[in-house]
């Protein structure tokens, strides 16, 4: 296989709800539908090697990473990276910063995914923060959130930071031409906002990299407003949760109400096909999971209730991530912004000591 | 009318997309319906008395108050409650604050609604900060999510009074008992959180007179997880925004999607009753508007898209207010906690005098 046209992913499969299953499904998925794939699953390996002997699948493109511990969902994030050195997400993450994998996902503990992002794969140099991108449905597409929850006490810096690696990745993995960046708030005026917000709106508004529209409210981001919707990490899992959870209600409330009587049963029936359908349109798995940016290698947090699908595209994502070339995309803007930066500081510095 | 049974009720008919038209068409309704309520129509009076023309109601029970104009929906709220002295929310706040009303209601400028509210009306001793309430439908019933907006950059000693006055409403006006408090937090674990839930989270476990149940993620709010959901107004704001949002945007998918083909078109003609049913019950507009508590009279903030019905009721939430006496129920409370607080202060220093 030829190495530097072939993307290698570390898999996480002892993370989240369906644990392995789903992951070792969506790796086999993935490998048989495209050739360039390498997967790396990582776990128990007597457990993945039973499993995986029910499959038929390419057999050089799996291949098995043993890690003997199981980081826990309610585990404390610090405590478990620290103290489990051979669970699935410190070893996943260790293959991508030894150059031996291109991406890790998993669907396990997000504080422990996120401390293990920052601390073993580690951030761009000139990065200050390194958030999670949430790749939400909206009416007509798919926008990026960030930060989903990664710094819940961001700073203006940040969010800068946070608006323009954003804009890069809508605009290289997600194809939108020059996106919408918009700041969450609660009106559309610019004297609006908390404190955070109008300390990084003239901030965000002085960006000549970014096409910056001002405010976003939360109500416009179901339906599309902006390309990519930036705010600290707080606000930003609270609106990705009250997304879902909105999503589920309704739901809920419209399955109940079809099966209330006979006339409404026949119209659930004749309804399906057309439900189906939207349903389909509605669904951004096929973008893949939440990827941090900003790190040194791709880390790339899946749902905790991921299934087959969500994986094998959230491995087609790793792929197009290396394709695109956005670790360097990204990477080399912060990098040169931080070395330009102490270049000026040094000159400065000898500027007063002559 | 024996005035102490009777409830006043000034309403801004100036404020929100349909005025002044959907206001007196509130009024007349709430008036038509229920005997005990005087409504005061506060706005420009040619054009009320002439629209008030082609009703038929019981005249003694709505009367105009002049206020010559009008603070639009785009105004510094601040500038507009200093400068626009006879604008309609000026003066329905001063029949408040002057006796003459029990309660002000607008569906205008938000921001002007609360500055009139903070400084006009005042805030009761002991409370530190107003906040709206908004109370939102669930699956089951409804939540009352407090700060809706009103206190973007709160501290954690307002969240512990707004989870107070939240209960207090939550068990008197709408008819909760022992309303299960919960704070908006990104985990269910209590180590989880931003700087201010961390600082918060304790002082609501140490708060004796709340039914306080822990964090609760905005995935769960839909579900009505807690009947009082408490947090920064920034945040409220967002996450009430959210949930709107998504509703409507599922809404109009649905819609699409449905008259997509014959088949569905006779679908949705067959669930049509069913869905109605649903949406009914999904409907709070029955409780009334957001209320702005901890004022020395009551303020409720209607939806700037509100129509009759939402101020029929919320002229009926004004009645069950002063039912209820809760201006009396949370006042107390707080001036007597601030009372306790002077005097422990002044016996102190007393005792360091001495």
């Amino acid at each position: 296989m030829d190495n530097t046209a072939c993307t290698c992913v570390a898999l996480d499969a002892m993370g989240g709800d369906y644990a392995p299953d789903e992951a070792i499904q969506g790796a086999v998925d993935a490998v048989s539908e495209r050739k360039n794939i390498k997967v790396l699953l990582v776990g128990r390996e007597a457990i993945l090697a039973g499993k995986l002997k029910a499959y038929t699948y390419p057999k050089e493109q799996i291949e098995i990473v043993p890690a003997s511990e199981v980081i826990e969902t309610a585990e404390h994030p610090v405590k478990a990276i620290v103290n489990k050195k051979d669970s699935s997400i410190v070893v996943g993450m260790k293959l991508v910063r030894d150059g031996k994998a291109d991406g890790f996902i998993s669907a396990g503990n997000s504080g422990a995914v996120l401390v293990g992002g920052q601390t073993i794969v580690g951030r761009v140099k000139g990065v200050e923060r390194s958030p999670f991108a949430a790749i939400i449905p909206t009416k007509n597409g798919v926008s990026l959130l960030l930060d989903a929850g990664a710094n819940v006490d961001a700073r203006a810096s940040h969010l800068v930071q946070f608006a323009r690696m954003g804009s890069i990745y809508m605009e290289e993995a997600i194809g939108v031409k020059n996106p919408k960046v918009g700041i969450v708030n609660v009106g559309a005026e610019e004297e609006k906002g908390n404190a955070l917000v109008k300390e990084t709106f003239p901030l965000l508004k002085a960006c000549t990299d970014i096409n910056f529209v001002g405010s976003c409210e939360a109500r416009d981001i179901p339906m599309g407003a902006c390309d990519v919707v930036v705010c600290e990490g707080f606000t930003g899992n609270c609106l990705v949760k009250m997304y879902e959870g909105a999503g589920i209600m309704l739901r809920s409330v419209a399955k109940e109400c079809l099966l209330s009587s006979t006339r409404s049963k026949l119209g659930a029936l004749l309804i399906k096909p057309a439900i189906r359908t939207a349903a389909k349109k509605f669904d951004a798995s096929a973008y893949g999971s939440a990827p941090m940016l900003g790190l040194k290698g791709l880390v790339v947090k899946a749902h905790g209730n991921a299934k087959a699908k969500q994986f094998k595209f959230s491995i087609f994502q790793v792929e197009t991530f290396k394709k695109q070339d956005l670790g360097n995309k990204i990477g080399k803007k912060f990098e040169a912004e931080a070395e330009a930066k102490k270049e000026t500081l040094a000159a400065r510095r000898a500027a007063k000591n002559n």
